[in-house]
């Protein structure tokens, strides 16, 4: 063995613990004594970092130092800090303003020159002192959680904005999808990666390390982007399941007591949770490229995998419904109407349909269930295909997907019994197709028409067949 | 990423199920069809293998199919091959006899042709095919499990002895301690390599993942021997505390919510759990290996350690402490037994004691607590340094730390208060002081005239000073 | 083995062959086929990746064809290419001018919206595609490429220059130094890693593989910047001799047949060699950088290790002084001249000074030599401390040394003989000292007052002590 | 960078280069003082570690020290400690005779434990040294390199036979094929790994690196088989190319300037090299298992191949013929011999024939290099497959390959027109087809009646069509 490996390990690691504990806002500097933001020495320690004046590699070792501070410091302080960024240093508008006219009415000959003052009189001063946090062992990071932070308290302080959009600018520039490596994720990997599945899981939480174990067995995968320069910080992941035909119910996608499937006689993937792992990201999309890539990948190593599905929740669906009927709209076919009427042993259907799914006590009466069943999930089909809202659909997950060029391919039955999802969609989860050869036309007429693609079986289920 | 990672992993790890399937004895082969023990087919098999007669190439390949079966048997179908091969393909007895007549007479111009022979009669047929199956994807860790196997029959079934001993033979030049690898265990190591730690730990019982992540904090470190054909399986390893003094209760160190520690300022490494974590390499002894490298490692990553030791559990200090009693053997002294009886209202110092310690109540009361830390502490290290058993100290895991040249060190009071301990030992456990510049000595010491090492406290311990 | 291995080589390798092929002008496409530049059709493909009307999954799958249809491009085809996307896909003039005007004039409320549309205005439509083309398997290196090739044009085609500025703009982003890796080159390194070093090698080349392993041996260290996405790419390169006292011969240095020293006892590590190996990257300044990481990382590795300091060529001195001597400027102290006088048997010390140097066959008259000796290390030491241009000193690389705030520790006699060094530098070399204790305050004061840092062996050099 | 690589590096390289600098026989310890050997003092030393008494740990440190000091020792001292290991510590024979008589006279209840008896004087003292060496960082090339050694001068020493006969059965247990890795060798490869390609080659000496790069190009394929505990030093390895339709010339191959094919529409596979490359392994034989998991590696990456074959010396070629004729025995057919008569313008063709094959300047002269054609590519072809001694081919390159169950594939003509080939195989080489479905018939055919495979191209070209 190396005897270097260990301390490798604790360089990195003791960084990232003081990351952490920074963060989390316990208030120790290295020797453990406290340390707070003083705006008159942070200022001047920030001038310095900008005025370089010891060179840039100096100034690097400065902003090192500041950033490493900021970490030692407890949340308000972290504030101060923010709020001082935001507001000292960010553009000269009145050099803005002057060099935006100089352009306006520069004449040929000095056009070049007038954009080239306006281009530099575009760029905070901060801007380079964030580009010089890069040099922290986990600058990136750094620099992501600072985004984070600013995300939490823009909206009580909108003088954060400008700070929030070089922050932007910066990450969308670094974190550019070109950059982002695509890595499985399995039950060989490091335990402090893995744990951060479970804290990150934002869709079906993961319960412990054998749920977690079950969902990285021999017929799932599970993938994720990272960025290069953190390399222990998934950006986003997807967990797959390889089964047989269309999977209809998350719970035995769920049951770590069931045997794993045979991965190799699998024709479906199923992608059954994508969760953004980095609150400081947020804005910047990869969950297309992510769901391509893993197709692609799938594709390859498994050429028996025929289709590429989700299984999703469908999160706005009840709202609608309610809203639709709220709005004195019918909602039922006469057929439904009549079997609900029978089922309830009352003459209108419509009431008894708006009495039956006020509560979701009907889940426990198989035949008021099964009653539902039918207008349910028509309903839910209609929901997803029609509803719009400024041209897209309604429903934020459905918007998603279909932006992404998948279709509709069919709507489950008593998917997900959880309270939660008995509550929102009535039990319904959506399986979306995702066929390489169709996502582009489907993206296209989604973005063009706001053209809803759909399997046969959804335009039958719609049409009440 | 590369497409390939997911099929390796999927490979190395399909071939594991398999072998966990046939281990946990599931009667299925690959196409899910039972498969059953035949004598006449398996030794028409095995004599294929033996013979080669298309070559060893192809006869490794039929080896393999043999051992690929073997897994794939329940545990009676694999007693039925061990039982085979222990007995109809051992020595040819009487070939031996010829050649061993034959060497003792021959002339000295035969006696090398003569002593080949001897040599050749000796090696029992069924080494060659043991040897075979090392082509096996884990063909180390197929013969490792296969001596589990006779290990656990070999009771009732003595037959089996010429087999172990082959086995034996084998892995003992195959894992000769040159070939084994020192590597750090972090809570950075692959999921599944750390999931081997819980199920192997043998001394303090690791009871979650949370637990397992306490004890590879930044203030600990966890070394393991693997062999290279082995990658994923520890063969032995051991778990270290870094503090500042010896540490004297195993309480503390377990706590999976105290803070970390400094391990920067530690000088102390506290050797607190070392586990076997193979049943088929009973007898092969690396735990002496291990210490030392460890010693070495830590010294030379973090040159503020001093003192190296253990905290160890004394095994046999009550039953020691009965039988000596119980043959009459006074056990206090005057003043001990006069201290007891005072604390006990009773007369009688040495009845009152063994009164005392006739169950585990006494723990619960300070003062009869207090009456008797100082005779047990004292018996503890009469038990440690003077008990012996055919010229080796008598508590077994004092004889291995004192086999390595440790010297006991210190004996610690309410060390370790499960109720477990508090019945074997009494709640004591004991430091094992490992100087790399004594070891050498007090090994010799200890096996050629059995003296026990011991530190000047032990000694005025010991004359109850 | 992993059977996968090949194949990723393969591909990786497919992938970069087909660059070279591309980048050497072969005009042939993956099946062979000649394919040439067509404006219409190219045109159309940049808008589509533009519109990204099928999402911008996809409109990076087309940017990816077409770059690696620029790569199959000959030399003539590519210039089209960089000129069209120079030309038609820059700043829309007319929208920069109304959106300045507009925020000239912007009321406080509107100020913010009208800043915004600037921003957007002046981001060209090419820097989208410039992006999109990061996705190729060698994306970065396309783009750093790409830059070269402008370059290469630059001067004869000056449309070219908002194209250069983009790409100079994104790299500069994604070349941050914070980015860069630092990695340790070893004769253990990959071939077609080292085989680059040959190729890149710019001070002093290297002419066979026996030279390298040479400058690879155990006292020697060679590092390079690497980015995350060029992990076969060195960025810039350093080469290190570990010797005990200062070095002043480059000759020793590169003696293949010189026995390696023992690094372990080295004071002192001579940066003898460093080298930019991507022209697409100039003016992006790496070198201090560079340096300053090493002399941390050897540092660390090697405590006794105390000098830190180049041995480098002084490309200008020659240049200098006889531009001195043209403009009638004495050089010569009269101690100096007097004794060139007597060497030279004549009365003139100046004009024989002329003669002397005006070839360079003194270097082969030891008396000749002998007599140049102190004039024309005092004269090195003058031009590299004393003459400047624009505040800067005016030899290059006694530039880049002053600025990182590195000293002129030693000129050194017959450092390099090599005609074409006697040609320019009269056989001298320098070393310039790296105290990372003076670093920054060098710096500064060479930046702010341009005063030059020196050792005092210098000082007296100058003085003619 | 982790700083440690360097240090990894250096250490693993130090050791290595005082290895080298051992075996290269200069007399140096660590400090550099000349260091010979003393028999009394070894002897005490070797008996220290026998006895082990400070404990099997210190033992091995204590033979650590022994074998490095053994490294420093010049060759004579080598070959002194090696005579002392071989004449001093090897089996006790009376004690051996002893056991064995009473093991021929033991009781049916005694018969093991004499057994057991017999088995332990079989163990020469010497083998548990041999043994502790294995700690040594390179312990097993230590062994390996040791044997080269002992084979070396065993033929003037036969006293070290015995010696031999331990280190042999030692490397084949630590060297069964199990053990071996197989890795593919490009171009991506380590240079000090590359080197050693270069220096092992045995069968087409490699001239330089470029030609080196050409055996790694994108058409071709090396493998070679690594010891886990000797990962930097190859065991055996092979040089492959892919090609369209049988290879028959080995110019063609090794042309550095012919450019490389494509690897994925190859459908023959063509070793055109093996080489073992560790001279203290001769005797354990893993070409066949090479060549087999090759052939199954490439058939797996590379699913087009359908053809596996060498391309092959005949050595003995010409010996066999001359002995043949010069026995008195006709080779020529009557057609034959017409036409070479024709051809030479003679009347008696044998007599031509002779006259023309006694050099090789026949090669030179297209009608006589025309006239030999028929009868020398016939002749080939009968002694490979007709030429018998003790029952195997008499080639013993033939032999290998038909033992590992191939067939006479094709016989080449002109196929290397070296002066060295001309002479011994008159320019012909051999394709042995490797098919894995009848890899184990072949086998069996050959080893047990000789019958050697052969295409059907041979069977006609033996029978003259």
């Amino acid at each position: 063995m190396t005897d270097e490996t260990p301390s490798r390990f604790d360089r990195a690691f003791g960084r990232l613990r003081r990351v952490w504990q920074g963060i989390a806002g316990k208030p120790t500097t290295e020797d453990g004594a406290p340390f707070r933001f003083d705006a008159r020495r942070v200022a001047a320690k920030i001038d310095e970092c900008l005025a370089a004046r010891g060179g840039e590699v100096s100034a690097r070792t400065q902003a090192a130092e500041l950033g490493e501070t900021y970490l030692a410091w407890n949340e308000r302080d972290r504030s101060e800090f923010l709020r001082l960024l935001a507001t000292h240093y960010g553009i000269d508008r009145d050099r803005l303003r002057a060099s935006a006219s100089a352009l306006a009415s520069a004449s040929e000959a000095d056009v070049a020159d007038a954009e080239a003052a306006v281009r530099r009189a575009l760029i905070a001063p901060r801007v380079r002192l964030l580009t010089q946090f890069n040099v922290l062992p986990q600058g990136v990071k750094f620099l992501v959680d600072m985004r984070a932070e600013v995300q939490r308290s823009i909206k009580r302080e909108p003088a954060l904005a400008p700070l929030e959009r070089d922050l932007k600018d910066l990450l969308a520039s670094w974190f550019d999808v070109g950059f982002l490596e695509l890595r499985r994720i399995t039950w060989t990997s490091p335990a402090h990666l893995l744990e951060k599945l479970i804290a990150y899981e934002a869709v079906h939480a993961i319960g412990s390390w054998t749920d977690l174990k079950n969902r990285l067995d021999f017929d799932r995968r599970c993938y994720a982007f990272f960025h290069p320069r953190m390399p222990d910080e998934p950006i986003i992941f997807i967990e797959v399941a390889l089964v047989q035909g269309l999977a209809g119910s998350i719970h035995a996608l769920l049951d770590e007591n069931a045997p794993a499937g045979d991965a190799a006689r699998a024709d479906t993937a199923i992608f059954y949770s994508i969760s953004n792992a980095q609150k400081g990201l947020v804005g910047l999309d990869f969950g297309g490229f992510l769901i391509k890539r893993v197709v692609e990948q799938l594709s390859h190593d498994l050429p028996r995998l025929k289709t590429f599905a989700t299984l999703s929740p469908i999160p706005g669906f009840r709202a609608w419904l309610e809203e639709t009927m709220g709005a004195g709209r019918p909602v039922l076919t006469a057929a439904e109407a009549q079997t609900i009427a029978g089922a309830a042993g009352q003459s209108d259907g419509a009431a008894a349909f708006a009495a039956l799914i006020a509560d979701e006590s009907w889940a426990e009466h198989p035949t008021q269930a099964e009653a539902l069943r039918v207008p349910i999930l028509r309903l839910g089909a209609t929901y997803l295909t029609e509803a719009k809202s400024g041209g897209r659909a309604r429903d934020r997950v459905a918007n998603f997907h279909l932006s992404n060029g998948a279709r509709v391919e069919r709507v489950n039955w008593m998917a997900n019994r959880s309270p939660e999802n008995l509550k929102r969609a009535f039990g319904l989860m959506v399986n979306y197709g995702y066929d390489l050869g169709e996502l582009e036309s489907n993206h296209e007429g989604y973005r063009g028409e706001g053209r809803v693609a759909m399997s046969p079986a959804v335009k039958a289920l719609l049409k009440g067949r």
